[in-house]
């Protein structure tokens, strides 16, 4: 096996190290995350931290760090205190992938990489009108990680908008039915193919295949 | 398509609830985590909001509600301040998801799901011997998050483990080399196919597919 410990990651090439550490924890959630300035200018930029932190209150997380192209994101977040999260499908991952670009702060992601902003009641926010699974979130807590300098901004779902036939009957999302990606790394795209659900742990019994629950 | 807001998610059975808003952030880490407390009686439980934090120093959070099993993960992490974080492949995904099971705190998962703890030099926490990617952890932060008792737990990589031939020239690990599966919702397993890694993403220019990188 190849083996690194603390030396040895310290020593490593800085675009090497940032690789290598972003690939180590598996596959990941990708997004675009969707704002406006106060003057409804928009933005829009693909993240792969966000992760789940309730269900009541509806809760995630995402972890910005200031010196990159999330600044926008993260500035209009506090200005108007909404966001939007889409997910991202084969269609448009190169379009997504492409809002990383360092664009000015004057030109609009959606144009450059050519998406569509959507805008629903009392979101001043903007959806991405080819993201099949979407929703909106209040801006909630902000929490500064002393530790590296990067931001954590907690966020309530306030509107969830996904198509009708991918809801399972107990509240599950069938994502491989929307055509939601997943990514490794800092550039790596995947689709998905199902296991298996697997029915609650529970001592003394063996967790059992699901039955069939496609519609 | 369906569509929920907020009044309607405070309405929704609470298991309900849980299974949608779980499943809405898209795919996600899923991984066994390894502790022991300090007399080395060992627990592994398994944890879907593992995510990035920084490469240099490279660090990693993981989400904790102290209401459910894994408190003991959490108790263990802060008596020894170390951790293992290994993924899950196909042939142990069902053994993983028992690990969810609330076993007394005098049962090691290990030998209830049957998992092999594996011991390397320094670390007091048992990796899993069935994991082809492993890495340890030294805890640096803890982080109460008020808005819902959840605890923030970042933790430094000290030590990486994994196989020779899916570490590419440029640091990027092939996960689908390894065979780590993703995750959805509360109990969806998947592996993955790879639509392609994407260039670095500039203004004016159109990502490209990378070449092909296998070995």
């Amino acid at each position: 096996m190849a083996f690194f410990s603390t030396p040895q990651i310290a020593d490593m090439e800085q675009r090497y190290r940032a690789t290598l550490i972003n690939s180590l924890g598996g596959f990941k959630s990708v997004v675009l995350v969707g704002t406006a300035d106060s003057n409804g200018s928009t933005n829009l930029a693909i993240f792969n931290s966000l992760f789940h932190i309730g269900a009541n209150p509806p809760l995630c997380g995402l972890i910005f760090r200031p010196d990159t192209v999330q600044r926008h994101t993260l500035s209009n977040i506090e200005s108007t205190g909404v966001y939007t999260i889409n997910h991202i499908t084969e269609d448009i991952y190169i379009n997504a992938h492409q809002t990383g670009a360092r664009y000015a702060k004057d030109q609009s992601e959606f144009e450059a990489v050519g998406l569509t902003p959507l805008y629903e009641e009392s979101i001043p926010a903007p959806f991405v009108t080819e993201s099949p699974l979407r929703f909106a979130l209040d801006l909630r807590e902000k929490i500064p990680i002393g530790i590296n300098g990067t931001i954590l901004i907690i966020g309530q779902i306030t509107q969830i908008w996904l198509p009708d036939n991918v809801l399972q009957p107990d509240g599950f999302i069938d994502l491989e039915q929307v055509g939601t990606l997943t990514c490794s790394g800092l550039d790596s795209y995947h689709r998905t193919q199902r296991l298996a659900r697997l029915s609650y742990p529970k001592p003394g019994s063996i967790p059992q295949k699901l039955l069939d629950f496609s519609i």
